[in-house]
């Protein structure tokens, strides 16, 4: 065991602040990663208020961070995959089960018995596993992602959540070149979700509330803008999507979307509001849609869009901030006042 | 042109009574039958009564009626597939614009231009088209259906609307031998839902509120039942569903039934709660579950389902009545207290 600087919260409604974690030795399996980039997701603010108490209460002290960027310093000696040097990253979940029929067909999201990267149960430690707002981080092989090397590593970060969060439902229901494909709200979700449906070759139309939006949604890889709140922008392209992707954490009307729809068509949530929606059965019976959600992805498909993403060199636009402003970068991200995902430089930790 | 007779409502609030109507003499593509049997659909009830008023305002004399079968009488000249004596169904439309991809594709009910097969504006004769609660109507001979010659014909007519709705989701998301499949309730449609997911070599659990419908759902091919009030019964089959059949139209718990799903599994609405659901993202994002629904199936699955009858020896379970007993029929349907489904003799209109 060896102890780390991090940055974490005492309590609901304390800021985050300098503090010092423990991280285990390597086992045979493990991988040690300094951390170079950790990326600062919407989760990352729930998990550290406790607002997700009733689902997921929040132990103390919590260190957040998913969205992990790094070098490996040290692998254990059964590792075969990875090697110190190497630029690897590391995403929502540390470990599974590894022998579940989720597991052995690659979509480890779905085991049952998960380590999340941040506050599940440490079965090495005790307490909770830390995350990725600090100094280095220790994880076994199997959920460590390899990097392509021609990226930028800042913007790279959020491809560990917010990457692969929205690429996963774009392959699962078939976004392919030629598809009409729809993307609600454009914030840190959103604006991946344009830049794969735009790399799939799809049609890619963005909706908005926001007319301010528009030109940036363009240049992100939108062919089309639509301000959700005109009803006549709206009915032009009723019944014309083959899928939408909601990125929508707040409460919003998904009749009106799922009425977007063609036949067959499907909206997958990303974004997941607290209260309920309210869903017109009608809706979804006359033109056979569909309503689905969707996790992360895989370890297997999350090499795959790394991959991808290195092909067509996507990365997350990123304001890169030190973390000694993690605090003020939440207040932000709370207002949505970020293009579109803060990626903090682990340098200034180390620096600290 | 030519007179019929019928059971017909003048008004939303009117008992449904003997009434004439007219009917089309066949143009080429025609076939005429004489209704034998016709079964009666909540939606009858619904429509009749101008229940669906903000949706689609009934237009009175309205004669509801759209799970027929009869006897062919009259082809037109270009009528190839049918013959004078032929044994044969119609449904819930009797034409479309035939050209649409839709339509082309053997997808009629998504066609824009559908004809119900009452309520609808009739092409030829102005007014409305009337249903199957009459002697005898005349229809274009691709909305036509082949009855097989085994089975018994006040069964049959069910088919026509719960039959096909029915069958049709569960042939679209895969329900074949070895899935589990769940069915929410026993009406018109559950009872049809139980009777193909048995068919299809599924095993099959119904839900339902009412322990005494146990002995029954055995009967019509369910392995269980589940009374879903009992939490306890409920969690053992938490998350293990690939899919489920949802047929209640009233208010209900839907995210109870979601989280009955497996991984990626589907629950289609069939009946269609007139307030909208209050759906949970997270119970769709975690295991990537969709909810989605499904009208009634295109002409040649129509055909299909009545071939697969035919070839199962399945038919509806129906209680004949004659047609003077139409309205005290509703309000025993409004009860539900019917097994499973009310099928009109039309002996009795001829005989008045």
């Amino acid at each position: 065991m060896f102890n780390v600087k991090a940055y974490s919260a005492a309590s609901a409604t304390s800021p985050l602040a300098s503090a010092t974690i423990p991280r285990r030795e390597p086992t045979v399996r493990d991988v040690q990663i300094e951390i170079l980039f950790c990326g600062i997701c919407h989760s990352d603010l729930h998990y550290a208020r406790d607002e997700w108490h009733s689902v997921m209460p929040t132990v103390y002290p919590c260190v957040p961070g998913h969205e992990i960027v790094g070098r490996v310093t040290k692998v254990g000696a059964a590792v075969t995959r990875f090697k110190a040097g190497d630029v690897v990253g590391v995403g929502c979940m540390v470990d599974t089960d590894q022998t579940c029929p989720h597991c052995e067909s690659g979509h480890e999201q779905f085991c049952a018995d998960m380590t999340l990267t941040y506050g599940s149960p440490d079965k090495h430690l005790g307490g909770v596993t830390y995350g990725g707002y600090s100094d280095s981080i220790v994880v076994n092989e199997r959920f460590v992602l390899r990097v392509p090397t021609n990226l930028n590593l800042s913007g790279v970060a959020p491809l560990l959540c917010a990457g692969i969060t929205t690429y996963s439902p774009m392959r699962h229901w078939g976004v392919t070149q030629g598809k009409k494909v729809g993307i609600v709200g454009l914030g840190g979700l959103g604006h991946m979700g344009v830049k794969f449906a735009h790399a799939f070759g799809a049609h890619v139309v963005v909706f908005t509330t926001s007319p301010g939006k528009k030109e940036d949604a363009l240049r992100l890889g939108a062919d089309e803008v639509v301000i959700s709140r005109n009803p006549e922008e709206m009915q032009q392209h009723a019944g014309s999507f083959d899928f939408i992707l909601d990125t929508i954490a707040a409460e919003h009307d998904i009749n009106a979307y799922l009425n977007q729809l063609k036949v067959d068509g499907n909206l997958t949530l990303v974004g997941a509001p607290d209260k309920p929606l309210a869903v017109s059965a009608f809706g979804l019976i006359f033109g056979r849609r569909s309503l689905s959600g969707s996790p992360i992805g895989g370890i297997p498909e999350t090499q795959e869009m790394l991959d991808f993403c290195g092909a067509h060199n996507i990365t997350a636009d990123v304001e890169v901030i030190p973390i000694q402003k993690i605090n003020e970068a939440y207040e932000r991200m709370a207002k949505s006042d970020v293009k579109y995902r803060f990626s903090i430089d682990m340098a200034s930790l180390r620096s600290e």
